[in-house]
């Protein structure tokens, strides 16, 4: 396979650059008779577009999704669905700047060793704008699973640079540019921010994601692990360089008497596991947590070299997010429901009609918790 | 796909539980011509052996490693390479108390509500045992790797526990039985596992792992970016629940001035990137780090149900890791050497003859980093 | 993998239903630097275009193809090529009628069994129009395949019905509207195609198909075979029944001795095998030929049942193929290139740099052979 | 992909060569609960058997499988299934002269170009033993799907050289060593085998494979088609060159009036379809048709090129079927099977629960037919 499919039923074959015609994906393998329309997508697309905020690119994209396939009469046929995403405000001479340079940290000098060349037209296919048909797509799955087991996908901004962002109420998180899930620092969030913008600079942030009501039993032991499927799909995201599920890295100076979660009739006593034992999902809600660093496009000049070799100074003009993490919320979501939606697919292509012989276990939170 | 199969071109496919009669996994798509002996792949299986030291499992296996096929007049054929390890010291009768009870944190209750049925003995498919057919299937790309692009690929214990352990000296690292790179820490690891065994708990442990003399241009941008089949690849081991690349999770609270890695003709400046920008490598050291959760099979009896749902308890017999982390530096090693070896493949099939037409800049470490 | 993906190395993944608003795909693993425009697979979709003569349906479509990525100052990046098509002459009230009916011979009532709905309007994606992607998709397949390696890949009609049609000249094949070989049989084929259009009817037919310039060594063995492969291709274009690799069945009754072909300095003596041997290509042309039902959309009444399962009567209104033979061929041929290019791209991942040490025995064709 | 696997969610993953110390293949994504033990694997194994008359190669193998995991208590868990077979009788001596012969007809010449060399011991991977993994792995297959849907596979000899054979008798096929349903026709076969054998020549063959009770829906539009995959998976055994679904090419000369099968609320009126309308199932019987070549390993002597490129003359030592096609019925049926399982799963990961919404046509057999 190619490096542009994700997935091994349910799987979204996506193409496009930042600034050519247009970006699009096919999503095959949808079941059919699922209630769909473009406004079903757009929901999601809305949430991670450009210049919904000062604080993220003011590149002006309505981001209007059209289906092009698979759809009759508005319900899914079981035929690859096509989704296409004009380009509206390409602006491809804010880059010629940049063709012959390197810029730090951005995937120019990588895809030129790579390939021998590449559309230095704002990071063409290396640019976060390619994360808009994953969205679109992972609405498909989204209305499914939400429709078909009830499961219910939601992120939110955990940390921003340095300031660490508690989840207080789950509504407060779509009430805020920043996808904040604590109201009263929604003015400090604003002030950070406004001051990295006169900086120039970018900064990093950590967004966590939850499925709740999960079914048990998604995921295929080794390799397709449903943690490790997981695991891939988020680094497949720009600009992430970590992933933990459940206790992730805090785990390493638990010990097993804290770490294991305990089984009991009313329901699990803790969710150390994130949801997933042995590779497979235990019913309880799986969390997610990534780390994104902070963008390389910064209009701050920076020493480089040129494409012979040469030193050279860049400084990224265009438009650009400060921090990719702002916008992020929708595409870890994004990439979290595609995911359970191919391990869905496969679980039941295995196992349909297979009793487990034992009763499930709720999904009880421990006291205190909001993402269970 | 199923989900026991790694890799696009250069495979792995796995078999076996833990106490079944043997383990073993089909390498396809290695390159022909390649010289290749058992005893290539013994070395790494030696160095994660059961019973290797008293900190480890004492179930005693040789972990003998036969090739039956691909392999003609010591070379390879281009044709696939089976491998078996047969079991030796199985105990299934440790296990009967099991049959009937979920231990908690581990995955006895997910497979139980996957497949409606699973192996008791041992954990099964679900025991750290089946990762000896990684480390020896990695042994075939490992020594490709090697001998075809210089590509070295090292791990070391970077924390168990409490202890965060620095990599002081490479060298040391095989000279004790935790891959711990500081040989002065030895002892202190030795006392923290003694009162470990006593109390009969376990403990996390975080590993990371390098690969020097990358070359440019391995890794698929978008989905199978070479930091999501690492990130994909290091998730599917059992007990790891975190992954980082390069800064990781420390990019959270870096600035873009910070974290961008400054090109100039000497080299990189830094390494946050961790060797992948773009989902493509550089040409700098791919830094990994993984979290390991303390093991769930411990002997210190905890609460639980059975598989009617009922209140039980239940303790763990049989022989276990009481830090699965310390036997991880070779898995760890080994799934890295599988993604860029089915990587290496890949590159070259759509990119062989691609010219860059830019010189390739050293990866030059930075003053006083070991890892570059 | 869902079903709309074809390949493992260069992959198309396609969308669209015949009548509704595009059809398209993305053409994933191409190498970078391939010079490309859209006009260079517009010659093959001209060649199977609607409406090009009164023997083929007459639907008008000018089958425009847009290239939405992949493409940067006239060559490829490396990165997934879109394409697009846009459907301009809908009809779909035209098959009103069919939306209650299963006609005989279609794909109504299979698809309604497996997805419990199906697109009426005109046959949806099971209709010819969905290979129109195809040949694009294969166009720029053909461009690599013989800038590289001089590959050349052509084909004919072989047989019209009762008519068998020799390859007396390749020159002649562009030059009638069926795809003849031999220009001497056109008048006799137009003849019969009026008839059959008076009566209402359709035909089968045969086309033949031929790589020549192949270079050796494509194809992997055992269940990837090169021949595997084309057999799946060919009988994945609607119509097609049967599949000949060579000899076909006409090794049925050869002898050993008869069917073997020797190998001399000079080149073989003869091409039962039809290029593959063991499943990869030994660098004589690879000559493969295919049966092509009549199509099931005529005129003519037939008795059938309803989705109720009742008696009833239907004919097909809408505009159609009175044998989808005649356009076929340009189908025929794409199918070759794509599984051609998939395999070179998957040889080279895997023998790069591999010295055969015997030299290559010329593609010698048998005295009085047009197709070596 | 490599190319040693095959199916997308019951995957068979192959190793070994003739004359090395053993063959075997992973089964994955086996549904969990088949009760399963190595005597449902033996009994097509054995209708394979080397040596199980003196029409077939004199080779000594017990063929006897193990099944190293998958299963526990008589069940499968739902984990890959190991499946090994030892070679006993290898001698790879008798093959020592043709180390630097290509031998006319065979893969030699093929594998030494794309690989640099080759397994010469009696055609390594290239050998028809290869295709015992296969029978063993569809075992399972034939197993899940007679307890599961009730479909029945079988295949008999249709044709041996000049002599067309009819199905007479469906348990007249196992009666005789030929798999031949005319039971009055064996002494005939005996007869030509005999001459055959003296002459020291081999002969083609014909075999068809009828699955009855087919469910309908199974099969995927456009690429992975039904008949597609049954197309490829035919092609993929050793010595066919054509394969036929349906009527197959005798559809080149029937009109659509002929060819489309009457739907009848009692049934299909005939089935030129084979059981496949637009690549999926409908739940008419798949009639599959293949061709297989005489083999080329025969004792009569040929001129041929060494690895030099001189010229050379080559004769086949060594124990070899003079016709394959006798041995090919189990295989065949094989192949069939594995498609089939794959589909079965596939089909149900998008499209369980799906209400048809429309009766289900009997598959009821054409007057005079005995393969509906």
């Amino acid at each position: 396979m190619s490096g542009n499919t994700l997935g091994t039923l349910f799987t979204v074959t996506s193409f496009g650059e930042s600034h050519g015609p247009a970006l699009g994906c096919v999503v095959d393998g949808c079941p059919p008779g699922l209630a769909l329309a473009a406004e079903d997508l757009q929901r999601d697309l809305d949430r991670r577009r450009p210049a919904s905020s000062r604080y993220v690119t003011q590149r002006r994209e309505s981001d209007r999704v059209r289906i092009l396939s698979g759809v009759v009469d508005g319900r899914t046929l079981g035929t690859p669905i096509g989704l296409l995403i004009e380009n509206e405000d390409q602006r491809p001479r804010d880059y010629s700047k940049l063709r012959t340079l390197f810029r730090p940290g951005h995937a120019d000098y990588s895809y030129q060793q790579k390939y021998g060349r590449r559309d230095y037209r704002g990071g063409g296919r290396a640019s976060a704008r390619e994360t808009c048909t994953r969205v679109a797509a992972a609405g498909i799955a989204r209305k499914y699973l939400a429709e078909e087991c009830g499961i219910r996908i939601r992120g939110y901004l955990a940390q921003l640079g340095p300031l660490v962002l508690e989840l207080k109420d789950w509504d407060a998180v779509e009430r805020n540019v920043f996808f904040c899930g604590d109201a009263e620092r929604v003015p400090e969030l604003e002030a950070f921010m406004q001051a990295l913008l006169k900086s120039g600079d970018s900064i990093g942030a950590r967004v966590n994601v939850v499925a709740e009501q999960m079914p048990p039993g998604l995921g295929e032991p080794v390799f397709d692990r449903l943690d490790a499927d997981i695991a891939g799909a988020m680094m497949s995201i720009n600009a992430v360089k970590g992933v933990e599920i459940g206790a992730g890295f805090a785990s390493v100076v638990q010990r097993g008497t804290e770490h294991r979660d305990l089984l009991t009739p009313q329901g699990f006593a803790s969710n150390n596991a994130g949801g997933i034992l042995g590779g497979i999902s235990t019913g309880q809600a799986i969390t997610v947590s990534v780390a994104l660093k902070p963008t390389s496009s910064i209009r701050l000049p920076a020493p480089t070299v040129d494409v012979q070799g040469q030193v050279a100074e860049v400084a990224t003009a265009g438009r650009h997010d400060p921090c990719v993490g702002i916008r992020a919320t929708p595409i870890v979501e994004a990439m979290l429901a595609l995911v359970l939606m191919d391990h869905l697919l496969r679980h039941r292509a295995q196992n349909m009609g297979v009793e487990s012989g034992t009763p499930v276990i709720p999904a009880a939170a421990p006291a205190g918790s909001i993402t269970s």
